[in-house]
């Protein structure tokens, strides 16, 4: 066969994979969004039939052959072989029999910890995530690591990514981080009890999200704003994406500040390039994350968005607002306090939320924390880093629902995010002077265009840390996130 | 491996052919549902995808060599053993090279239907068209007939049925419908002109089709309704059943009675016994569509229905109800009238709609017809059957989507839908004395309750002629719906 045809037989064979993992995440999507309750049984079969065939494609010998054979032509195909031949080495070496079983008790965990973190009861919950955390130890052994478990986990999140380095970098967050904490919030508190009045029309609060996401510059034809639960998006292709955020009538911030986060991370999957191709995804989750986080906290909390943005704020919530001025509104929304839900939590306390979760994770798959001390050691955590202790497992251990995905090492890329972030709106401000001002007067193109240029049709030509470095000159580093929030929040 | 064995991993392997099917048909819901309109291409492409795997699961050896050597130990399993059979002998014919290209023949083809219907162009779709059916014979050449190609693809739909004994059936249907409808249309017309005022809610029309459905006992912890352009149902799993209705202001029967119909499709689904297993589906489509037309027409557009729900009807349209008795409201919901367009008629006509279909299909497989030629071969029997012709190709030949999706062989299932619905009907009312009145009270159970453990929850045990046979003591006979239709429109 010539180049080109080995070539097409190589990309017809990965775009097979790439459209079983969308068709996966769009059965995910409606699992939050408009599945029947007794729909669940049958999708988590449905989910984990699928989760096979990816791996069993992935595995295919006759790929293992065409990686060997096929002759990339320029820097995309290049990228593209070295990552399917990152993700085949990968699979190869974990059986069949622990993907499906991962799968299936991933489908079943889910279900009981929805209902022990209804019942407050770690106990019903436990043995599930033990036999997660022991599936993902031995998913982590076959992969391989060089002492750390945690490194094989990670690296399906984070390309490149070691937890040797992640100590490093979040470490000094940490350290810099606490102390900042407790300076903030030794100020006096602002009023934030509007917020969380029984007043915001939910109709009201979707049709800002919508305007607020068009603005952004998220193509409606390409994408779809719905409600659920917990919000999240998904990018099946750039040319079908789905966004969801979350209504409430006595929480006027939270709908219009997880649209802003899932838009950000929306933006990035309708920008990025070559549909259907390996290169053509996002570079990592922490990069991702720097997508959501910067639209959501960088702009969404900045005074040049509510310039713009308050005033039509006031038009659509005229009782919610009464007697509240946009100073007001940007001090509520800014407000930094340590707490004890993560999803609420002020995008400085966050971090410390994260650092928690990502210390347990690490002593789990060492083996130095038996899940059954796990409840304790997060309390202990807590205490340490916000200075408040759980009530119950409810808001404590069981808050989130990554572990019972068997989702170990995700959680941080949400602090990479961050960091990422500020390094990218510090470059930003830099290659743009005119941003904030275009902002302030409800231009958010400028910013979209910048980062669409910029991160999101790269996709995955390289790993995310070389892609920031090549756009900002800085690689992974604390220092613009602790910056910028001494100087947002301690300059004045 | 002893028979238990045997049979679990025979079990499994079905049952995955099962699940992909349920996979394609929550891409399809979506795809009328939610889906952007730029999401189009990539779901063909995923559609094609899992089209592809299942068939390519149908063929797999093992498969074969299962089904020889499993032991069914009841009449279910055996059932199983025969349908699994019999679709993979279908499949083995069909080489995967024809399985992908008619995937995506007819991924394009929708689109161009759309787009000609829309310009009212028949050329634009013409050449699209003249490729499936190119394909569809082909398709059945492979898999094989004696003489008469359409038999091979109408078993698809219809198990056991043959174009011999549909053109029986059928022609006779229509020998009587014809001068019926002549008749029925030389009576007065009843009003109708309250149904198009643009008076009609659409939000009321929501609720009522809501408060309709959840009274004929479908499940909405298990199923859900939605709105789409064409109403249609898809029946995942019993435990995840959609159906959609359109709703416009200016058409006050059109959503009621097109949630009944989907409604009806819908209680099958939920009804159908072994989730995941073969013999827990449908037994044909025309049984399918004798659940459908039986609850939108024999109940739905009964006196007896009225005397509950028009009341209540006029409780959420006072201004469009305004002046309008039960009585005319009944006469305005059975106006019998030939019309040019399928979906909008009445049940009388609707079958002479089918039969132009289905003997202009039977005329394009056995290729004594040519695409070219079909404009002016439809509008001829329109001609002779309704009296009427089309002004155009977009409410002649392209009205309906069935044949952009490449689906020949399909139609003759609406007609033996009506045909069963009527023998069901008979019977139910000899069974259940007190059915009538229980309708007339608002009650739909004894209905549905009839039908379940009839009908329903018999999934696939023997095909649908012998079922209903089983139930009803008759064969397929149109002398049923005859009587129905003359006792209804004639009798006063």
């Amino acid at each position: 066969m010539d180049a080109g045809t080995l070539w097409d037989e190589f990309e017809a064979k990965t775009r097979e994979i790439r459209d079983l993992i969308a068709v996966s995440d769009l059965l995910q999507w409606d699992q939050e969004t408009y599945m029947p309750p007794r729909g669940e049984a049958a999708r988590a079969r449905h989910l984990s039939l699928l989760k096979s065939r990816t791996h069993a494609a992935l595995c295919d010998e006759r790929l293992g052959r065409l990686l060997d054979d096929v002759r990339p032509r320029d820097d995309a195909e290049r990228a593209t072989v070295r990552l399917v031949r990152r993700e085949r080495d990968r699979a190869v070496k974990v059986p069949a029999r622990l993907v499906k079983e991962l799968a299936e008790t991933q489908g079943h965990a889910v279900e009981h910890w929805k209902r022990a973190r209804a019942a407050k009861r770690f106990e019903d919950f436990r043995p599930w995530l033990a036999r997660l955390v022991a599936l993902r130890r031995e998913q982590a052994d076959c992969i391989g690591h060089a002492g750390e478990r945690y490194d094989a986990l990670l690296e399906a999140y984070e390309p490149g990514m070691t937890v040797a380095r992640l100590q490093q970098v979040l470490g000094r967050l940490r350290d810099g981080l606490v102390p900042l904490v407790a300076q903030i919030a030794a100020r006096p508190a602002p009023r934030t009890d509007f917020l969380h009045a029984d007043a915001w029309d939910v109709d009201a609060q979707w049709l800002v999200c919508l305007d607020v996401i068009r603005a952004m510059g998220f193509d409606f034809e390409a994408g779809r704003l719905d409600r659920s639960v917990h919000p999240f998006s998904v990018g099946m292709v750039p040319s079908d994406v789905r966004l969801t955020t979350r209504l409430r009538r006595d929480d006027g911030a939270s709908a219009l500040f997880s649209a802003l986060h899932e838009a950000g991370h929306g933006l990035y999957e309708q920008g990025l390039p070559a549909e259907g191709t390996w290169v053509g995804t996002a570079a990592s989750m922490g990069l991702h994350e720097s997508q959501s986080r910067l639209w959501e906290n960088f702009v969404g909390r900045s005074r040049a968005f509510w310039t713009h943005w308050f005033p039509k704020l006031r038009e659509r919530f005229p009782h919610a607002l009464a007697g509240v001025g946009p100073e007001e509104w940007w001090q509520a929304v800014n407000c930094v306090r340590p707490s004890l839900v993560r999803v609420d939590a002020d995008e400085a306390t966050y971090n410390l939320h994260i650092l928690a979760r990502f210390e347990l994770e690490l002593d789990l798959l060492r083996g130095t924390l038996d899940v059954a001390d796990l409840p304790a050691a997060w309390n202990a955590k807590y205490e340490r880093y916000l200075g408040l202790r759980p009530p119950d497992d409810a808001v404590g251990v069981m808050q989130d629902i990554h572990w019972a995905w068997g989702e170990l090492g995700y959680f941080p890329t949400y602090s990479l995010g961050n960091v990422y972030a500020a390094t990218l709106v510090k470059a930003m401000e830099k290659a743009v002077p005119g941003m904030w001002k275009s902002v302030a007067a409800g231009d958010l193109l400028p910013v979209r265009d910048w980062l669409r240029a910029r991160i999101h049709s790269r996709g995955h030509l390289v790993d995310s840390e070389e892609l920031v470095r090549s756009v900002t000159g800085s690689v992974l580093d604390e220092r613009d996130l602790l910056a910028y929030l001494r100087e947002k929040y301690l300059s004045k």
